[in-house]
């Protein structure tokens, strides 16, 4: 059976990144795909690698019927989804990758967002979207809020560890190589080829990043107590990919062995051996996050690294997982495409 | 039915290109890796991309029990698969990846790789891999011989307009932008990082690249008469890609014209709309090729500009095409693998 | 003693670059620079890597007391300096980086820029900024128009050749690989990294681009006939340079030679050895073209390949030659620092 | 007056760059050039970027004359300079920008860098080149060791600081970002273009890197108390520069005061404004340090961020600031090029 799914925000690069794997998805079908400023275009002339693909038309938002569409992938800037998931008929699973119905506390979406919260009502029934973590929640949930690419990389280095309170909770530095394709498709003079390609700088820093939102209330929720990390992150010029370097206190191997353990299981997260570290080209394309323990010649130090491509299983590939589970799908179904190098 | 594969030269990038493409492929199986000097090593190691697969360690050639084995893929330094094929059981169907059996004249082999051709008898059963002109010879071979990378890519701009007499055969000028991997993981100055990063260059140009030597071959045979064309690859610093600037002369509507006749049946060739060229960045990490027209102002000038993968639809993903057809599969089988775009 | 000059349009690249220059110039000051969006921030703001230079703050051009001024660079966009050159007292003297006085024919200017000229009368006094062949009259100049950056690239390949009729006039296929920068700062979507760094494409091919209005001009004069070449450039993934391969019809040997003797005593044109051809990272930062040429297994044709760094030689250093040679400085000065590689 | 200089190592990146500079310093003549295995060499041939300078030819070191040499710059890989230095005469000045004389303790230099010291007895007048902090030494020196290029990021990011006791100094976490060239242009199957392009990971990680010698040293010496450092370096698909995100435990506002009072008079080190962060790309192919300081959310917690260009700044660069002191020529000479942007 082949489920029917529409793509809100088609136009941008987690958009394109969906319709990207679903053209090898044996069970999804794009049946719809909206961006509004580009409606009446075909989506392989806003997106030329995806011409072979035979794709609807781009239309707004209100031409899709929405009967005819078992779940939505809203991929749309943050602030529109909340108001429109209210309008959806309540038949319609959705997966948000935005910002929306990430954290729980409407202030708290104030605080970090700016805007006051339009979708009150729904937020209870918003399940959190990482899926190594909400697996149970998100198989029967309606409406599923994709986590923060940042905040998936650096929350799967750290759960178990705060988790299992192996870490000093007041002293976790995480700084964080960001691939460009995270700032998305919009027209900033500062992600020009000519200002990006050869600059490494640091954005949002000082504990001002927006996913730092998820973070407080992730590993706060866990902990059982407040936890506020040090979260530095910079732009590498890079396509794709977020490695997180996470320098905490806590003995090595047994940080080491509690990650180990905790993924075990999981297919697309892979722990390297002790003492190895991941590289952020070897998970390109896909959905796998590489995870790495590092001891310090400092006794009680360790350096956790975590890297995963911010579209795909920072995003796209990881609303794919959710929506998989939504629909009564394996949750591995056309997430296994192996990631590209060089 | 599941169908073994061994890979010989697996430590190489069309080495692991390959067994990237079988991992998602639903009817191959790695069942020998072999790599000389990394024999003993785990694949995971040796491309850290490939760590979540359950590989075969990297074997010697010796270390591989043929019986087992349906179909080889040689992926070996230029040289090696003669002497290679000969000792093969007959049983085993072979695609080389090299440039051991392209040439079906032993004295184009030796002048354009310098070595004495070591498979003589076995180089009149040889097929040329490139799929969509050779599909059904290659269907019935036990040896296809895949197409250089740059071969592949001049070849489908070209091959239907020489063979429908379109263009002045005296005047090709095929000016070529090459990504870094096909120069392959050896070591050499002046394919470091630092040398390469912000370099554009030429390389073999000026008629001295073996690729001409397929060339030859195949526009002499197409156009009844002998045909040089005029070849110019440069370096450009991507690592993924080959974007040929073909500058004949003919009219660029009747050359538009015959190529989207040609390849309107293809399933990985896309002729876009008259007067649009294509882009690298389009095909990367996939089996696609996008070839595009453009008429010049001065009459009776075009410009015809394909561009491919070259580890996929250049080499690796061509063998897989090619592999399909001879163990009787759906050609586009675990190869319609979209593009990666950003 | 030192001259005062004004740079209009200052917070564009080639703005940067004429500051980055004058820095270490022993004999330029800079004394005022516009922009008029960006009016009121300090160039440090704008170009950080200009911060540790003491610079007046950007202003309208209004606010310029030109009776202060030397010599004005004018880096503005296309079709401003026309107007504003008229203005300028007659004192003044002006180095013209944008197009507005390039064609001496004001229905050429309009054919390929699409715009009126709007100083006819001032055309005739316009000085073409090739250096190194219209040296003696920019000496004498009060107006001198740059040059476009590819115009320049293979104008210097070319124009020896063509002066001495070495080469067919109808068969000339220029290739050019062209450095991102040179699009300028200005926010366009196809510029943005994503969408740049791991592709190559064509822009203006077919005879599109507006160089080709230089081209036609200036090879015709030479030639005494009209000359049209084809003319294909491709965005590649690097900051700065130009790289020209010119497929031509003519003997290479005697093309070489041509060229060697013509530039022998050019201190900013360095011809290779028969048979090399040059690499745009070899050039990056600096004034200098590298000329290479490299005969092909076919008789009677040659590959003439050229490269420059588009915003030095291509653009401000080419203004500052000519700056030096307006005010009477000898032309290196300032112009000497050497390439940045890797 | 000229001072002749001989580099020894000149087909290195940091021989290659100290060339560079060279080529536009008014009083130093490169007199003699050596590279053990491209002797016979002309340094154009070996770098192309230099072809337009009337360089010597390399040789080796035997052949140099060096009682016509005033001043030496070892640019040789490590341990080689020790034995070298103790047999040239004693008229010569060095610079040695090796790791042959950075640890004042023997003992600690075959601890890091697993040799027995070679010229034991030459150590204690070897003198630490990070010019700012050891300007008067160096004046009177005859052998300087030039820092380590991380060495010098994070020392003048965290020097002040530490002796003004204003940060807690058992918890310094440095975070780097390093670009290629510091790997040198050895052959290396992890610095091949395709293998680094689209790459971000660590190295030397968990205490590992050699310059934490040089660490311990400087800042153990400074504070008088053994200082450890955690230090974390990445490579990203830059060619030049190093960023370094320091976090540290401090006033934030105290920490931007004591910088910026520090380096208010030093020509080289830029010191940003409260709460801005410099970008590596903005000191490119300089001899300038951009610093900056941001305060976390988390009071009494700041990043420090200081960044230079490894090969120059960090490496030849302040070589030369270093020669121009002991040869008595202002500080500055020849080293105010501006940064390379775009």
């Amino acid at each position: 059976m082949t489920h029917n799914v529409a793509i809100l925000g088609a136009s941008g690069y987690t958009g394109a990144e969906l319709v990207r794997i679903i053209a090898t998805h044996p069970r999804l079908r794009v049946a719809a795909l909206s961006a509004d400023r580009k409606a009446g275009q075909a989506m392989g002339a806003v997106f030329p690698h995806l011409r072979h693909l035979d794709l609807p038309t781009l239309t707004t938002i209100d031409e899709i019927d929405f009967s005819q569409i078992e779940l939505v992938f809203c991929a749309l800037p943050h602030g529109l989804s909340q108001a429109l998931v209210k309008d959806l008929p309540r038949s319609v699973k959705v997966v948000d990758l935005g910002a929306d119905f990430r954290l729980r506390d409407p202030a708290a979406y104030k605080k970090w967002y700016g805007l006051d919260h339009a979708a009150v009502e729904l937020q209870p029934e918003a399940v959190y979207g990482l899926t190594e973590f909400y697996r149970k929640q998100i198989k029967g949930a309606r409406l599923v809020a994709g986590t923060g690419c940042n905040a998936a990389t650096v929350q799967f280095a750290l759960r178990p560890l705060i988790e299992a309170a192996l870490i000093d909770l007041d002293d976790i530095v995480c700084d964080l190589k960001n691939g460009i394709s995270g700032a998305g498709r919009s027209l900033k003079e500062n992600m020009l080829f000519a200002e990006r390609s050869t600059d490494v700088s640091g954005y949002s820093q000082g504990g001002k990043h927006r996913h730092l939102g998820e973070f407080d209330q992730e590993f706060s929720l866990l902990a059982g107590r407040p936890v506020e990390i040090i979260f530095t992150p910079h732009l590498v010029p890079i396509n794709r990919g977020i490695l997180a370097s996470c320098n905490v206190k806590g003995d090595p191997k047994a940080i080491h062995a509690a990650l180990a353990a905790r993924y075990a299981e999981e297919p697309f997260i892979v722990v390297l051996p002790f003492g190895e570290a991941p590289g952020m080209g070897h998970v390109m394309g896909s959905n796998f996050c590489h995870i790495g323990v590092v001891g310090d010649r400092k006794p009680g130090r360790a350096l956790v690294v975590s890297t995963l491509d911010n579209l795909n299983k920072g995003s796209s590939g990881q609303a794919i997982q959710n929506a998989n589970l939504m629909l009564g799908l394996p949750e591995t179904e056309g997430l296994m495409l192996a990631p590209v190098f060089p």
